[in-house]
């Protein structure tokens, strides 16, 4: 029989899944399109899902809600999306040479096929428990879906102690919502920082001092041993401690669900997620993928990676549409571009660290800037600490990692848009932001690291990262510590092993310096830290290195 | 005699001035470097000024302080940043021919020459008064220096009734701060919308509601005739009313300060403005020009422009010393990117608009998109209004207008760097900017506009702009304006002329609607008006286009 209406069928009915559906109806009228869920709760936003728990919501059916507070169930994608969803039906095997996927109704029980025409897989991904003993205990789970986060809500009245496995994004997010909740809260991170993937150890650490600020017990390089309780959890063990649990969520990371991908045949990539080409076509041409399932290139290394995020599920759904719909196009790739706020910190990150741009063989230089997020005279200034990443010889934009109380996500977002497009810090340094004192300064923090950069590719500034001081600190190398801001701002806080010497005195106490030792002045940014470098430098010392960031950039403890 | 050292000198001491003789210091520890300035008040922040005058920060010197709280007086620039600064001392004539500036210390009468190897002009601006009757009163004054600024803050003590003269920025800023503090404020626009220059009416009409909503008389096509007072301002006249006035403010624009430049001969471009080429130079190769009198090129177009701002003058400052020193550097030219705060409303643009770019001969296309700033579940989340520009055939883009009470300048940054770097509205469709709930949406408004752009360049959404919509209600065509909210949105606020059918109903009311007649659906946003588009366009209705922007955009008065 002749196939007029192309037959697409879609497993998995949350963001990819629901995304493709939608662009796909808009662009064929006449296509017979069926999503099937195991679930109930389809095209629900799980990222808010801790703020549901923090308390910042109170109906968990928001986040299944569109914008104008309709509920996005099966009658709501039949009567305004104009598709159908098969809810509570779970695909049990896929036949490619029929092109047929077997279905079971959960609540009948009742098997069928399904034929398609194209497949999408949109199967997202499940939370990694550890397998480790205890992790079947009534009280331990990750947060993926509502259930899970209105059991953990319920938890949050019956106990006071949570501890937190793992120490990434919903981990941080977790931490945030239970202390909020009035918990005592334990995160076990097995490294030796938070958000290990997205910053490096200098920027994650002032998410170290924000947990701590806050009472969260920061367990760092400490696997996890085992999990401990009768009917109900009691104690996290850890190669260090125990700990006290009346609630335990597993944040450790989620892997793709392949399974069903995986025993039909479909290639598997590096990373474990589906193998996509670039329109997102899995290994059989007419079998997507998209989402969580999916794995995605790194647009700079043009590595496979895994990094599954709403954002980019909702980019996938759309690519494959307009790909099943005969408007081919391709997905460009990812950036590993995200944002987390921390109780009052706000970070946000994107593209590449220096270590993974040593790792491709490109060789990067980096720099710490910190400034205020806008104007210092209009009220409710906040300051942000930068990290820059560029490549040397081509001078490019390789990455950027920005933290602090200000607005991080502008910055990191026109990073994101440069990296994208193949920016210099040449043209960093130019652009033409938007200027207004409640929004930025003259000079925004971006247009300073990107000087900043450019003096030190350019041999006009030398300068040291706050984690080189610390290691000559640490082994005891001779060098003066200079510290060059007021006398008032010194009696508030100090770093351990530096000297006050305020800028304005520098000039008459030049004699009082040693010519030929190195010489690290740093202030509270690093701008009278460079400009005390220069004096000393115009002044026939030769050994000087500014701290990049200042004491607002300093990772360890202050007194 | 041998020069040794290079000699520079700078007329003008605010910020292009300042920071061309910092980056220079820095760059040669030798060179004799001199800022010469009429006024005491160097190294001061305009844009802050009305902040001052609303009462955001009380002692106005801190527009001359740095974040630390340091004052960058003479003394400042000497000891810290190492070079001299004559304040007092205005520059009476250039003489090219001899390499000598004929300089005046003011308070002594002394009359001096000072010679240069490279001169700076960084003259600035003047505000313009229009030549009228009354200008000359007490109490009618422009916006530019401290002084006036304490003058300013002084009459609102005294009086009740403020006129602002010009809709612009600083007019806008003054409305509000002197609304702020209590006056009866008064606007005068001679042009039919405020920001003329930075926004499309359709944009503008959201900060007319805005300055309405807080009592602000806005008058608008209303050029004023003259001001009348015998020793103080008493009441201001225009072409359609007499308006009582203690203290009026003339924010009508500013022009450059050229004078000194013309006098000797520097050739002046058709703004004005001194003529530069890329590196800053002026016709005489030996004098630079930089900030406020110097002309612009728009990176765009190519066409001279006049867009006096502290960010460029910034950039402008840090080219010229890079030149005289020896690191030769082009300013690419800017986008006439800018931000304003109106009260509760958040003002950014980049770029051209469709009209810009039809006058250079291209072929724009424009699209109005409103969402939420980011997760609607987020609590603090707020709406915005995008304008998008691009061109048809190749798909770059050219601009971009964002209004509304949320986050606007993070959008307008992303477009202005995209913009610089070439970008098509497809690539903005994948970029991968950083997620989360208290940040912004899995699909950011930069998405959501990107996409809905790309659909009607691709033929697959039609829709019609708000004003285009008011046009058809204005002449009485015949067409059916579809509000497809719900009954409760719709008893809240309505666009009159419209006729409610829920979308969730608009399946079943098919037959209730006439299938030749042009139907214009909108909801709040828009999403739902173009759902019911596509529920129509597939059910045979061939002639439907829905309103873009929603009643959020939507420009005119609501019920």
């Amino acid at each position: 029989m002749l196939q007029l209406r192309q037959r697409i069928l879609i497993i998995g009915g949350v963001a990819a899944g629901m995304k493709t559906a939608c662009r796909l109806r808009r662009l064929d009228p006449d296509a017979d399109i069926k999503v099937i869920d195991r679930t109930n709760n389809i095209s629900y936003g799980a990222c808010p899902l801790p703020y549901y728990i923090e308390g910042l919501y109170d109906d968990i059916y928001e986040v299944r809600k569109t914008p104008n507070g309709v509920l996005r169930d099966e009658s709501f994608f039949a009567r305004i999306k104009g598709f159908e969803t098969l809810t509570r039906t779970e695909a049990l095997k896929i036949n490619r040479a029929d092109k047929t996927v077997l279905i079971r109704h959960l609540d009948s029980g009742e098997e069928t096929e399904l034929g398609y025409d194209k497949l999408v897989m949109a199967t997202g991904n499940e939370p990694i428990m550890p397998p480790l003993p205890g992790m079947e205990l009534p009280g331990v789970l990750p947060l993926k879906t509502m259930e899970q986060a209105q059991e953990i809500d319920r938890l949050t009245h019956e106990g006071k102690n949570a501890v937190i496995i793992g120490a990434g994004l919903i981990g941080l997010e977790m931490a945030e919502a239970l202390s909020v909740r009035g918990l005592n809260v334990t995160v076990i991170e097995m490294k030796g920082q938070v958000l290990a993937s997205a910053l490096d150890f200098s920027m994650a650490a002032m998410v170290h001092h924000e947990l701590k600020r806050h009472k969260v017990n920061l367990c760092l390089a400490e696997p996890l041993e085992r999990i401990e309780g009768h009917d109900h959890v009691t104690t996290v063990v850890t190669s260090k401690g125990t700990y006290p649990a009346d609630l335990v969520v597993v944040a450790v990371g989620v892997r793709p669900a392949v399974q069903l991908a995986k025993d039909a045949g479909i290639v598997l990539g590096p990373t474990g997620a589906i193998a996509v080409n670039a329109y997102m076509q899995s290994s059989d041409p007419d079998i997507y993928a998209a989402g969580d399932c999916a794995e995605c290139t790194d647009f700079l290394s043009n590595k496979k990676v895994y990094v599954p995020l709403g954002s980019t599920a909702n980019k996938h759904g759309r690519v494959v549409a307009n790909n099943i719909g005969g408007r081919y196009e391709q997905f460009p790739g990812i950036l590993g571009s995200l944002a987390v706020k921390v109780f009052d910190l706000h970070v946000a990150r994107t593209g590449m660290s220096s270590a993974d741009a040593r790792l491709i063989g490109l060789n990067p230089e980096s720099i710490v800037v910190s400034a205020f997020d806008y104007a210092h005279l209009y009220p409710g200034n906040k300051p942000i600490v930068m990290k820059l990443i560029v490549e040397r010889t081509s001078r490019k934009i390789l990455g950027a990692q920005v933290v602090g109380p200000g607005v991080v996500d502008k910055r990191a977002d026109v990073i994101a848009t440069a990296i994208t497009l193949g920016a210099s810090v040449d043209q960093l340094a130019q652009l033409d932001l938007c200027y207004a004192p409640p929004f930025s300064n003259a000079m925004d923090v971006l247009h300073q690291a990107a000087n900043a950069m450019r003096n030190k590719l350019d041999g006009l500034a030398e300068s040291l990262s706050s984690v080189a001081v610390k290691q000559l600190l640490d082994n005891n190398e001779k060098f003066i510590f200079l510290d060059v801001r007021s006398p008032a701002e010194h009696a508030k806080e100090r770093i351990k092993g530096a000297t006050l010497i305020p800028l304005g005195a520098l000039r008459q106490k030049l004699t009082d310096l040693p010519i030929n030792t190195l010489i690290v002045p740093f202030c509270k940014m690093s701008l009278r830290g460079y400009e005390a470098q220069l004096i000393l430098q115009q002044a026939g010392f030769r050994n000087v290195r500014y701290m990049e960031g200042g004491i607002l950039g300093w990772p360890y403890e202050v007194e």
